[in-house]
């Protein structure tokens, strides 16, 4: 068994963690914290949790860390760095949430969360957690950035087109919605109930959204032109679900099969990314709790221009999945051990 | 034209106040306070009523409020009292949100409330402002004390049938459901959004929510035996209104017309209260954005049982709307003016 | 390995059992009918569950039925008689979602669902599917009749405190709150998106809904004195779930520890019933996507009241996941096999 | 007084007319018609609207409707061209709700919607009902071709930068999000409460959906190059609203005020069209249940890029308000008569 931690346990994506690890055969939650649940029992937070009943929240003392085999980080931004900075020295390997090791440029970081970064040495070593495409390096990891739930709705669609080298003009637009779990257990004003309910707006549009640089990073590792994103984040209410709307346009035409066909190719093998039919675009429901990406594709314009529609689960690809996705690649278990395929009906 | 202050006026009682009196024809917010939103405008704060962009809202500082006609004091529990102790000494008009006025018992408010009043000599002279019951004395009134909005939904359907002498077994079981608007713009962990949708739950049962002892005085002024109500308030994944389901026994069976006769004739005159068609029963969506009550008759078992179900909207009649109605009667104007009668549609 | 046909599997319960049982480790669906949908793999249909994408339904031809382990019947109320009573020729175990073998009386059928039984020899074959409470007969039954989701949120509470001789008094009070997906997939207008969104509503209250006869019938097979109920669904907009708020009143005053203690040990070996703490209350989100039955007590007036509070999900513990359960006791598997028992964090 | 009459008058656009106009203070509702709710009183169907307890739904008999001032087709597509027809023979005025009137270019009307143009004739003396924009030839047409709901909220924030001569690139991409009233009151499995409830999904998207050529025609009769629009609509979990995100291009690049200053000085007379500080984006709530369109301008990369994003409540200005809007110009009253300007608060 996989002795499994969870630092800052008491949010959404720890709960969905404990969640989905409650049903994995191979490893088992040894310990938790969280500073505002201190002393209460994991299942008594988590009423639908009971079997945590006896699994208490302890506060964060990162000095006193206990031997297990994973850390999941799932601490604010700024947070984890100097958790993870003392992990390092142990050979625990570490899953991290939030976005202080995603990106390489470390400018970057600074600029976008500013804050200066306190262990920028561990940068070059963290590997970016989107198993699909960076499995190899995953395997041998000791610290993996967990991307970011945008970003992983943008990502999958778009790397294994610019991989396949389409000549894809560099100019992308992103229209994306997200539920509202996104946002935390301490949302603001702007998540509580009366204010999100029946409510729908755009936020941080077009260059202003921190997951932007990430977004950008990350393609550009696979473009020959350097791709500048518009990304308009939008706050959807339902509690869980990123749809995410992108607008492609083409130097050269491409037809609808050989986009289909590059990305089949891509994720034949995969099974949690989903190419849908022809004619066939993703809802939200058919992703929802589950660990998939579901991708759809629409050409129009004889080929020069494309939409590619995907959805996730906010929570799980987006996140707490997507780490046990990381922790299986890590001990080399089949990856989807443990893992929902199947999204809802209703 | 009348002048009206609000106390209090950036939560949602005072917004819908706000909201209202854009459209009545004989009355001008002049003044609005608020602590998290001084300096604000209103029409910043609330982008729908952008009528209000010059309206700005100041820190409420009781010894140095203006002279006009009639105040809103939208404060929480125990916060209304300092306040309408400094306004009284005024010639103004006073209506009050809070429970501090709405018990005659102070000895029970400051059971219930956990704080010794501060102005129990006012209690006496409060007059309770629901209405179509007590249209007489609020007439008069300098200080009105504004129903909360679960009593008003129980009390409108049982006040005539206790008036009318109908053998009520003091038992009685009222079931009730809220939106979550009704916790207000800080309503903590249960009231955001992801906690509360596709949510529900009870809370307060039996005999523990602060509305019951209203609930239980109010009806006693009625009633030939002592009422004791058990009553479960349940938080419901809608924005606005109130069904309360409320269970009766009779005694003396009862029939159907009977009891629909009495609440018919009650309300034959009141613009504000309907009573359903036999076998209709009130739906929420009737009475949103309304300031109306609606109430429906089931009896059962040959007469020996009743059920009444009431609903509300209470940001309206439970709380803006009938504001507004005891200020229209203060004034002598139609009680009407400037309230909404109709529903919505969807 | 079970293998399993599904009679009627395009709607909400049928998906559930398709979605379930894609997990389950011992069963097989091979065999799936719906009309609507003949022709349609059931991954088209339901794109969540993608890897049915070889399960085509068929029309549903009751004499040409395949030979396997298992059908669940999930027809309409008066549709599964005839179905039925073709199967029960086979060795082929049945569990049987619709209403029409659920009373031992078959005059109550009769009048209730206002048509002649076309099995009534099968009636007193049939057991009554709720696993916790006749689990001895359902293991060597043929034809299970699995038990309406109100139902199963009343009874499970119930029950041991009759079977525990307690001095209730015969007139119980029933309010429930259903979530929309218990209305099916043809639900009518009141079930379209705009009317019963924001919106909240009862509907065959007192004495005239359906499932009333069923709970009655099986209460009074553990009661000493005639138990009457007054049953009051309410249509919840929410996705899944029932809340149900049932009122008791003893005649010899219980100790809220007494009723604790009672329905603690009833369910202490059950895996899908959990009875709340003192002082906690549960909520839907905790129950959804479970088989779970969780149950807060609340005793008042010294004793001589209680309410109790169930929640179920209604196409988990209320349908599909409660025919799943049936099924592995049918078959002698352990009965929590294949099912989820952790609820929702959000 | 308007006599007023309503041809299909069941639906949610039929239905919201009915509100609105109770509070209209210079007309009147003589006569609705329905024919699956023929006999009924609009109260009864609508019982939110009490008030019209005694007016009754007649079916239509487009040869035998009664003389009144004015006629609101709220039909289906290819359903309204008969009547109007039949009506335009006699005095009164018309405004249709249907896009049988909206496309001068009678062949793409047969194209897009399939059928042939019964009244070809009228479609060149048919004014397109956006009364921002065609006030003038409103006031004196006999029938008003109410706009499309999407349209409304593209034309009006891009028809004055366009009529501005800014250098737009012709290539304009528009992300709608639309609640699921705009599917009418049957609106087939996607719009029932389980499915489209916690989900979110695009559909006929890039070229495909019925108000693209009613958006293009408009919009290219202001614009000096041939427009060329990519619109993609969503389907929101809210009962009202649409908010359109529109993503612009310069050729030479604009600065954020010569934006603003267009679109402010183009609707600064306007009570119905608000343009948002800067900083400032919409949100639905704020348009709810208002005729408003509210507009937030984001431009980015030195003026190269701009989002505009806009709302408006697709039932009211997006359908029934306008209409009456357009009503108060064909009689010559000012034309926020009955009209509300504050959208909700919550």
């Amino acid at each position: 068994m996989i002795k499994v931690g969870i630092i800052g346990a008491s949010g959404y994506t720890g709960g969905e963690l404990l969640h989905l690890l409650a049903n994995h055969p191979q490893a088992e939650v040894c310990y938790i914290t969280s500073e505002r649940a201190a002393g209460q029992d994991a299942g008594e937070l988590f009423p639908g949790l009971y079997r945590y009943n006896r699994l208490k929240f302890t506060p964060l003392d990162e000095k006193e860390l206990p031997a297990l085999d994973i850390f999941f980080l799932c601490l604010p931004h700024g947070k984890s760095m100097a958790v993870a900075k003392e992990l390092i020295k142990s050979p625990v390997r570490i899953v991290d949430f939030s976005a202080d090791f995603r990106l390489r440029a470390v400018a970057e970081f600074e600029k976008w969360y500013n804050q200066p970064h306190l262990a920028p040495e561990l940068c070059n070593n963290a590997v970016y957690g989107l198993t699909e495409i960076f499995r190899e390096q995953i395997r041998t990891a000791k610290l993996v950035a967990n991307p970011g739930c945008y970003p992983t709705s943008v990502l999958l669609p778009l790397i294994p087109l610019l991989r396949a080298g389409l000549d894809i003009s560099p100019d992308i637009i992103v229209d994306s919605k997200s539920g509202v779990s996104g946002a935390g257990r301490n949302p603001g004003l702007n998540g509580i109930f009366a204010e999100a309910n029946e409510n729908f707006s755009a936020y941080k549009i077009a260059r202003s959204h921190r997951h932007l640089p990430e977004i950008e990073e990350k393609l550009n590792l696979f473009a020959s032109k350097q791709i500048r994103v518009t990304f308009s984040p939008h706050l959807l209410p339902v509690n869980r679900g990123i749809l995410s709307t992108i607008y492609l346009s083409f130097s050269n035409p491409a037809s609808d099969s050989r986009i289909t066909e590059i990305l089949e190719l891509a994720y034949q093998d995969e099974p949690f990314v989903r190419i849908c039919k022809p004619g066939e675009l993703p809802q939200l429901t058919q992703v929802q709790r589950s660990n998939r990406c579901d991708i759809g594709i629409h050409m129009y314009n004889n080929g020069k221009n494309a939409i590619l529609i995907s959805c996730i689960d906010n929570l799980v690809k987006g996140a707490s999945g997507q780490a046990i996705q990381n922790m299986n690649s890590l001990f080399n278990l089949p990856e989807s051990t443990g893992l929902p395929i199947e999204g809802e009906i209703v």
